[in-house]
């Protein structure tokens, strides 16, 4: 293979990931960079600038999404490498910075080897993927695709009550460019997020697709009364059926076992005082499996358990779905050309399924797409402590790296 | 009984519910007068001129309790009429407000027959009686029968964070008097805010004293993590620890039953979020019972489910006392002075024990003291849908009246 020589900078690509990670630092490490907020902005701001650096033509779409195209010997589809810039409210520095920055650290090495490509080289950093302020979650990849209309998301309310298409205004990324019309390949380089593969040992994760994900909001309607004179039979606590209800999904994905989980992230009671039973409980429910069937199983399962504390605590149960999204294969081709590519590097590998939804799973919809996953410590994200060691972002990015140029150049190669 | 035909107006008594529910009035009815918040110090404006225009001497203690005295013929114990003004965050026009209002309406009786009673009569609002935003409740009335340092009082911290000393400062209501020195007797009418007397069409509440209080406050703290990647065996969740404990509440207090209550009324996750696993949870329990060992029992209940919890969800959880009062009995001659008063009235009685903590439980250790109950239409308080017949607060109050006088006109009535 050409070039096959050819490595990242590591110790540029690890101040690209410090550099972006001062950017909504959180005392104690960590950052919160919210979707669509000041901090976030100041970190699409820096990104668009360090694209600009690198000749990229950047292009914002109307949703927000941000692409900065390398030209390539001729007008095709485009080699895609992207992730996003968002975080959860106390996220780390990687989980979906790498992914970006990566491919930035792509475009350097390819620009200081004067390497033309014959496909245009693309990243791109997609809106909201955390689906932490706005739901659904990977919602800028979702527009992109197709997915869902402009006009409906532009529309979606925040957690703090703001208008996606106005908060967008606010930070100037309502974009009026399009991204790529067409997409050869999308590769997308991320930490595990999970602990498979430091456990294992193993250097490189083959994505083998992404598991399925139902997101239910619960509103649970009681009475608020006095907690100390309202006889235990009178009662209609929404406290307490928030709290049935969550215990007994921590009891059924228990008794599910294999590839099941189940989490009550958020659950808010109104009024919230000590000697008031609760009026109202807001609770959400996150369920994921990678095998559709038994996804299933599990919704069926909460639907039982709402209905008989519904019942039994005399409540009444809204629910909502926040999103909802089958379990998604990656494309075989693309799978074998990461395997192969990280084996004839000298990694180990292994391939998986992603225990978290990534914009890859949008993308897969118009494009062959896949995922070169990096072993995150302790298996810890969504959390200040998430890291993962320089030697592996550097190896993750070499994949990246190598697996473009397969993509991106032409198939012969002999012109390069 | 001299004076046996003497009423108060229950127009006038009406009126003073409804001008003082005006202040901090929510929309859609109730109201919001927290402990020392802005419109808290409204209503005491409004008390405190109210009092002036009856007459009454005025005096604020350094706890912020307003005493308005009535003097008596001579200088010896008071007989106190109150309650306080202060709500929960959605409280309704009657708790506390009617015994503070009814001491008025009492005073104006007395003032329009041009009574000269032998003993002073004092009317009195008690700081922070809810505990709704200072732990714990009964905060004036504690610290005026010495069973707080005024010290230790000024020093407690809001739920929102504040410092009680500086927040009464700048309301205006650290005061620099003291209260009635001695008190002969201590009369507290209120709304039943429980179900029994509407149930058995019962007129009048003779009541035989409080049930104990525990309110406990649990911080738990597990780990955050992704709710995708993070299996289920390497979680350390701080939501699911506090759902199984507060529904692990419910079912202890039901399997207890007879007079047990409990409630986990708030709750709180961080970081909150549909897809991070809940870093730390704080949550309150609140465990009530007229029997001090059956509250004992309940306690120890929750020991051992924390305990447990603790071990089997891999967290750990600090607990705190926000507040511990072992049930209270009232002076039986004062039950039965306004038991067989009620009945020479004309209205059915019942005694029972209170379900909840009046400012009664804490004047009861420095003076006979007890508690006239009225009906709540459906047993609510503590909810903006609150309600107590206009009937049914003229009654009350004529009980009130009259135990009043017998208390402080001489003991013969003859000089009258």
């Amino acid at each position: 293979m050409i070039f096959q020589e050819l490595r990242i900078n590591p110790t540029r690509l690890i101040s690209r990931v410090e550099r972006l990670g001062k950017i909504g630092a959180l005392e104690g490490g960590g950052v919160c960079r919210l979707a669509l907020t000041p901090s976030e902005k100041l970190g699409r701001d820096h990104l668009v600038a360090e694209m600009k650096a690198l000749g990229l033509d950047v292009a914002i779409d109307p949703i927000g999404n941000i692409f900065g195209a390398r030209k390539g010997r001729r007008e095709g589809p485009a080699v895609m490498l992207g992730s996003h810039i968002d975080t959860v409210a106390t996220g780390g520095l990687y989980d979906g910075a790498l992914g970006v920055l990566a491919g930035l650290e792509v475009i350097a090495t390819l620009n200081e080897g004067n390497i033309e490509t014959d496909l245009p080289v693309v990243v791109a950093a997609f809106t909201n993927e955390e689906g932490a302020r706005f739901a659904p979650d990977m919602l800028g990849s979702l527009v992109f695709v197709g997915g869902l209309s402009l006009a409906e998301a532009l529309d979606i309310v925040s957690i703090d009550g703001k208008r996606l298409g106005e908060e967008l205004e606010a930070i100037g990324y309502a974009g009026t460019d399009q991204g790529p019309e067409e997409v050869a390949a999308y590769f997308e380089l991320h930490i595990e997020q999970g602990p498979v593969l430091e456990d294992e040992k193993v250097e490189i994760g083959a994505v083998l697709g992404v598991q399925g994900i139902s997101w239910t909001e619960l509103t649970i309607r009681g009475r608020s009364a006095h907690a100390g004179t309202t006889p235990i039979r009178l009662r209609r606590d929404a406290g307490l059926a928030a709290a049935r209800i969550a215990a007994g999904v921590g009891a059924f994905v228990r008794s599910m076992g294999g590839d099941q989980v189940g989490t009550v992230g958020a659950s808010t009671l109104t009024p919230n005082l000590v000697n008031v039973v609760a009026e109202t409980a807001v609770m959400t429910v996150d369920l994921r499996n990678p095998d559709e069937g038994l996804l299933q199983v599990a919704e069926a399962k909460l639907t039982a358990l709402i209905e008989q504390i519904a019942g039994e605590e005399e409540v009444t149960i809204e629910r909502r779905s926040l999103a909802r999204f089958e379990p998604v294969d990656f494309a075989p081709a693309l799978i074998e050309t990461i395997d192969g590519t990280a084996r004839v590097l000298g990694f180990s590998t292994r391939r998986l399924f992603s225990g978290a939804g990534h914009d890859a799973q949008m993308l897969a919809r118009i494009a062959p797409a896949a995922m070169i996953f990096v072993p995150s410590v302790k298996g810890i994200s969504h959390n200040i402590t998430e890291y993962t060691e320089p030697a592996d972002l550097a190896n993750g990015a070499n994949v990246l790296l190598q697996v473009t140029l397969k993509q991106a150049l032409p198939t012969n190669g002999e012109e390069a």
